[in-house]
């Protein structure tokens, strides 16, 4: 389990504030799907392998189309576990509209071994079906019944409708999941699976770590949570500080998570929520470091850091002439110098008063990748309780695709 | 030239403002050093050419050696105008002390076709040189005169000595030009002259702008600086929303140099700063955007676009049963469709209260790229006048680094 370490005050949190983020998630927990997936999902893992691996051995590629909460959890889960899953097939990710983006990961792809995971929740995002019409085009797929195209979404949406015209292979997204939330439903576990992923494994710490929560063991969430309400005037932004680029996209994953769920208006037609930003460490001690030292002090800053690395890759005993002053970490493996940076830059911050908070992997695998999505899922619908919102759905990105849609349907 | 367009209020403005952000950056020009760096480096580009280019025809592969200033430039650079430049070489970039990325990147290297571009402004950061000795051993070189070598660094560093020492080719950065300001100097003209890349069309295209400015004909980048610095208490967040994933590096140079730059103590020794935030469109529409539309009204957003891609990719004329809702779109591009997704964006974003300004590049060349560099320069400094600051050092990173260096040498 990873460890969690607060060096912000809790104690003068309102011990019913906390009753009632806790009171809040366990009524909503009836209605709301993302809960019950680390249980619900296994299944589907069994199914994927028993229904399609047979039948798709001929590929060698997956190719996500999907955008937002359809592929940022999946590319936070394919990079972390990347390095140690050798024998992953590759994965490439069509989400943009942008047409450079688009040719690259075409020409990344050989048709005949790739099998097309085409995702979208409402079944209508013009992202998604415009890039999956361009590729229909493009390789001239045969629709009919297909074994190169599985579809994922809502039972019922128009994508679904068109899959089963079609004949193509479908998984259902339970209507009550959002989204971003939906990481561990038919979303990520479809590719996951298909692609070689250890997908049990992650389920099976999302498991844990939420039976934790439910059995008042994991209460630094509801604390967390708590606290970053209170005082979401003070410090409005929330730094997720993350020592390994393998983190790059499971800091995305959190930015919408965290952003998306939390920036509405209340239930008084306040606007609230709270602005995330994902560094990488080390590289943003040389960028964004000092404005959080020396900048205005509205910033809390969670620390990320994996205690053990699979790759023990050593800075070597080489003393150059002038350049001694460096020798000081001669013999050293990088993932201490990685680990000793992230200590010493938490320890600067932390003088420079600001909030902090720690989390240490004891290393990246299956298991810690599914506690800290459950982490951060149940620390999300946490604030969102207490900031009295919903934290599901989006109102405010309706009115942008009307307008877009405007522009064309108006010309 | 890029378009810019403001939709904030800046009539109400004190003129004196502008006068004083104009005045300030007039008189730090005869000491701060990158103001001249697009005429003074186009000679660099010559030298590199004249006394490297032909001893250096063995390699296909640049490996960079740098982190923040020394790698985000040459990476945003390279990035944007990748795809216009087809026989650029290839570059890769050792940056962290990340040991999954440094494994990672020297499996992508062929030693005896590498040049690698050793870049640290202070010659002394600690990645840098851990990562720089452990390629010396894993490749075994032998560094006496080696042509596979080259270093860019402050003139007299211990970089620089420890060059000179081995006879190796080497570089100076101005000692008046800070790292992130750094781009084009050697640290981004030595790499991206030697992998192919127009590097004077660059230089070429911050020159116009430079120029421009000092004529009083941008005008806008002062009221743009003023408006955001006025407004620092009420707006701490700066948003870019650039609409192609190939702003994805430029967003990261261009979060270094505002956050780095301004996020300081005043002369008055208050805490002053404001929050870049760079974000990707329209990925970033499933994501950020309802935060930016519902949330707290704590954010100023850029929107900038391409408005012509080099890359015609069509969204075919072709109509799929139940999915005849994202027909709209058909026979459009796709470069017209992210345009139009960012101009619709933009329109909700505005009509949601937010302060907005437009960016238009007429097409990714190296003209707009120089352009836009010297823009986002030329707007920071202004900002830091304003703001009262030193735009230019980096006080509160050294505590850290010293940390650092006790915990290793005090085991």
């Amino acid at each position: 389990m990873p460890k969690f370490k607060g060096y912000f005050e809790t104690k003068n949190l309102d011990p019913f504030t906390l009753e009632k983020a806790y009171e809040a998630l366990k009524y909503e927990r009836g209605t709301v799907g993302y809960y019950d997936l680390p249980s619900s999902s296994i299944s589907l893992c069994a199914d994927v392998k028993k229904s399609l691996l047979s039948s798709t051995v001929f590929f060698n590629t997956i190719a996500i189309v999907g955008i937002g909460g359809s592929s940022l959890g999946i590319k936070a889960i394919d990079r972390l576990l990347r390095s140690s899953t050798p024998h992953a097939k590759k994965i490439v990710y069509f989400e943009n509209s942008d047409p450079i983006s688009i040719a690259y990961e075409a020409s990344r792809i050989e048709f005949a071994k790739t099998l097309f995971v085409v995702i979208s929740k409402s079944g209508g995002t013009v992202e998604t079906l415009s890039i999956f019409k361009y590729l229909i085009a493009k390789f001239d797929i045969d629709l009919k019944n297909s074994s190169q195209i599985v579809v994922v979404s809502d039972d019922g949406s128009i994508l679904s409708q068109f899959s089963d015209h079609y004949g193509l292979k479908r998984f259902i997204i339970p209507s009550n999941v959002g989204g971003r939330f939906s990481v561990l439903s038919a979303v990520g576990v479809i590719p996951l699976v298909l692609a070689g992923f250890n997908v049990e494994g992650v389920l099976g710490g999302a498991k844990i770590f939420s039976e934790q929560f439910w059995a008042r063991k994991e209460e630094h969430v509801l604390q967390k949570a708590a606290y970053y309400v209170s005082n979401a005037k003070v410090f409005p932004l929330n730094v997720l500080f993350s020592y390994s680029d393998t983190f790059e996209e499971f800091g995305k994953w959190v930015v919408q998570l965290w952003g998306e769920s939390l920036g509405k208006r209340n239930t008084r037609g306040e606007r609230v929520g709270l602005t995330p930003i994902s560094l990488i460490g080390s590289v943003d001690q040389h960028s964004f470091l000092q404005l959080i030292i020396e900048g205005p002090l509205n910033k809390t800053v969670t620390f990320m850091h994996i205690e053990h690395s699979r790759d023990e890759l050593m800075i070597p005993e080489l003393s150059l002439p002038f350049l001694e002053k460096s020798d000081f970490v001669n013999g050293e493996s990088f993932n201490t110098l990685i680990n000793a940076q992230c200590k010493a830059t938490m320890e600067s911050v932390l003088q420079s008063g600001v909030s902090v908070d720690d989390i240490t992997w004891d290393c990246i695998d299956e298991k810690s990748v599914g506690q800290m999505i459950m982490y951060y899922e149940l620390l999300t619908s946490a604030a969102g309780a207490l900031l009295e919102i919903n934290t599901y759905d989006q109102p405010g990105v309706e009115h942008g695709k009307k307008i877009l849609e405007g522009y064309f349907l108006n010309k």
